[in-house]
């Protein structure tokens, strides 16, 4: 009987997950293939697909269901997967019901809405155009944590729809570690003369960067007949369900091999979802443990692999030979330095190793400040760009540049941005683990043997999917919570090495 | 009230039709760029939307409201949206809720597993392996023909899911003037001196072949901001919405310029769905009034434009340019007959405008047959071969090209055959019409210019959709029913002229 009730309850998690992914493919096109008059009809399609889903997950069937399961999770292995779906899932359940569906409603006619306006908004650099709907967005987000009282903190409850678990006194805590660290090491760098990147901006024609970047996703063995790489505005990773995992390139012809590192990113996200546990197929847990391990996957092969002397060391000599025109001239340690450049900027996906969190800490701050109601949103240029200063010592000479520049908030993704920086901190954490298990991982990847580090993956992270809550399995694999030392010391020491620092 | 009943009625179509836009997007990303490990995740995804999109239309809800406005329907103009959509839902409804959900759950499950049989059993040529699936389908259709009874005839209900309104006896009687006449053209040609079509058979590299097509395309006021085109193995139309309407095509570049009239046909398909009325947008009337409508819209441009003497006295110098190593030598009436030739053919994609039926036809009499139960699946290859003899007098030297060509009846799909060549009557019916209507319709397209045809075309067939009924679309235009006579006139002059017929 009880039996029963657990294979219902996975037929309805079948369910959720093909819409998902169904859900996932019309993402995709959008972002890819479709043509300019597709878009409303897509977003009907969207958002009609959203509804379902939601009705889904909601449905008094699986809220009964998952009561009715109560005796049977209580004698299972606590770590098994079915006591872990029906966990997750009833973690999904009372959060989506505890939000009345008006919210749900009015929350998702404004996003669809406020993201044009923020399209707008930044191509004519003029704020007041997105601010009533970001005003809007910010209510809305505010009556979300209602929805969540009592709060330690009232940006809990959104920290929570990325980091499971996580509270915002960790994330501050963390940072308040990490910021004076990275400001120092900032500053010293800054006082160096300054590497060379010359190289780097100029014309890198398309097909040759986009075959570069394919022959480095297939060393990275990202399984091209469960998934394939496109090109998009902004790069992303989707995945369909385990066979089909897709993630997008962008490639900059003008100016850069930008795609290159975007393509290992993006591998990196991949492979998470290619690794997962064909046991897990179909269900909720068939995804990331969360935003932040997510990013430390992407993170480690785009920096501690994508951007490591030893990853040019091998590759370098194939790179300069493909582009002899730009490179030829160019050694491999002057190559490494240059794609290795810090410099405070104003654009976060943009900015190095060294100072991109620092781009997140402010976004923090300003999202905390709006959530705490001490930050109106009226004032948020000006806030920005005292935060700029601050923080990085520049002055974003227009909106576009500064608050305008991150489609985050226009969707109501108010609590994402801190993500990427744990995901830093996560890579290097693991990193550490990982050299501690695997001692000639820095030859491996001299030699373009990139399979040690991912079976180490695999078998640490990737296959559990979303088992496991973020913090329980970076201390399952590290022994450890979020600790912002091991970066601190990473950052350190490259850089030290870099710029000649003592 | 009737009118709050009426909206609601509206908004349980645009749920309707944002789903099935989502069946279709999965569809095509199926067919183009799905990588193989996709497979098994985007079945059970389409299945879910499926099941999902069956239980909306056969839902209680729809039932009551329909029953609840036949009180305003009936007041309404019978030709207005409002009743048509009614009228058009009802039928759905009330189609839909007649078969078993126990029908539809078996049908479903034995096409998805018969197509992949099918693949199978073409690959080896070996019937043996679809026969089993086939009996099971052909079992099915069977038992779903009769949740329709008492019908004329057995295959009336599965003709009708193709071709609404139209009754077995119907396309019996066309075909039965069409056969003999056919079957005497073909007698009279294969007398004659072959034409030459040499110079078809060679290699014609892809890029310059699409560029060709896209050209056509972009004549034929295909609108590239609501909708694209890309490659798939079996050349396709679908539609998202009315704003994006996407079509396929095969490139085949050791031996062919196929792809040129590929893309004319799917474009015929695509022009329709793009003229359908922004009145219609997001309801079941956003769509063609029939398959064989549908067909014949493909086959106007395929054929009636694409393969005419004033199309190529127009087109033929730009495409003797672009391809002038297989050309150069080739004059415009050689080409022009070239691409006419007529030939008994194995393979029904393949062949020509004079022979095409009679491919229809042996599949008619064979499904027919099946229906009836005279037949038995596994005598079924002895009869297609014997059928082959017959009509075209040819026997396939195996089953890969005789009775396991077609993808068809693996996806359940019996009834649909007959809607091709309806389809190329229908097209030769409305341009008669069209000539009647623009009296300098071959100048215009002799000069290049389609916008004339296409105006007559979207005032006449296209701004309607599915609002009518084909046969009384038909009749609205044309003034009469279904008619084999127009076809056989402009077969008979056409090919007279080609092969010298006195």
């Amino acid at each position: 009987m009880t039996d029963e009730k657990y294979r219902k309850l996975e037929s309805l998690q079948n369910e959720i997950s093909d819409i998902t992914g169904a859900i996932a493919v019309l993402g995709w096109d959008q972002q890819t293939y479709m043509p300019q008059g597709g878009s409303e009809d897509r977003g009907d399609q969207l958002s009609t697909l959203a509804r379902i889903l939601h009705l889904k997950i909601t449905s008094d069937e699986i809220g009964k269901l998952l009561e009715d399961l109560l005796p049977y999770a209580s004698q299972l292995d606590p770590d098994s997967d079915e006591a872990r779906l029906i966990k997750v899932t009833r973690r999904e359940y009372s959060k989506r019901t505890r939000v009345s569906p008006d919210w749900v409603e009015e929350f998702a006619r404004v996003t669809t809405v406020a993201e044009t306006a923020w399209e707008q908004a930044r191509e004519t650099s003029d704020f007041s155009i997105f601010r009533p709907f970001l005003e809007t967005i910010v209510r809305l987000e505010r009556d979300y944590a209602q929805f969540f009282a009592p709060f330690e903190h009232v940006y809990d409850p959104l920290l929570d729809n990325y980091e499971p678990g996580l509270k915002t006194a960790d994330v501050k805590e963390i940072f308040d570690v990490l910021r004076p660290q990275q400001v120092e090491l900032i500053r010293k760098i800054m006082e160096k003369p300054q590497v060379d990147d010359s190289f780097l901006h100029m014309p890198y024609p398309e097909k040759e960067q986009w075959d570069f970047g394919v022959s480095i996703l297939t060393d990275m063995d990202f399984d091209w007949k469960r998934g394939r790489q496109d090109k998009s505005i902004h790069p992303f990773t989707t995945s369909f369900g385990l066979g089909d995992v897709r993630i997008t390139t962008r490639v900059e012809t003008d100016q850069s091999i930008v795609s290159l590192f975007s393509s290992m990113h993006e591998g990196g996200h991949a492979l998470y979802e290619q690794g997962i546990s064909p046991k897990l197929r179909r269900t909720m847990l068939a995804t990331g443990a969360s935003m932040a391990v997510h990013e430390s996957q992407s993170r480690m092969w785009e920096n501690l692999v994508g951007h490591s002397e030893a990853f040019w060391r091998h590759y370098y000599p194939r790179l300069q030979q493909t582009f002899s025109s730009q490179l030829g001239n160019v050694d491999w340690f002057t190559f490494y330095k240059g794609v290795n450049k810090v410099e405070p900027s104003l654009i976060r996906v943009a900015s190095d190793e060294a100072t991109y969190n620092l781009h997140i800490m402010l976004r923090l701050q300003l999202e905390i400040a709006m959530m705490e109601g001490s930050l109106e949103v009226k004032d948020l240029p000006e806030a920005w760009n005292a935060g700029m200063k601050e923080y990085l010592g520049l002055i974003p000479p227009n909106d576009a540049s500064g608050v305008l520049q991150d489609i985050h908030w226009s969707g109501g993704s108010i609590g994402y941005f801190p993500t990427y920086a744990l995901g830093n901190l996560i890579s290097v954490q693991l990193w550490e683990q990982i050299n501690k298990d695997i001692p000639d991982l820095e030859q491996q990847i001299g030699a373009g043997k990139l399979g040690g580090l991912l079976d180490w993956l695999r078998k640490n992270i990737h296959q559990y999917g979303a088992k496991f809550e973020p913090q329980e399995l970076i201390r399952r694999v590290t022994g450890s919570r979020i600790d912002p030392k091991p970066y601190v010391r990473y950052l350190q020491e490259k850089f030290g090495q870099i710029y000649k620092i003592s």
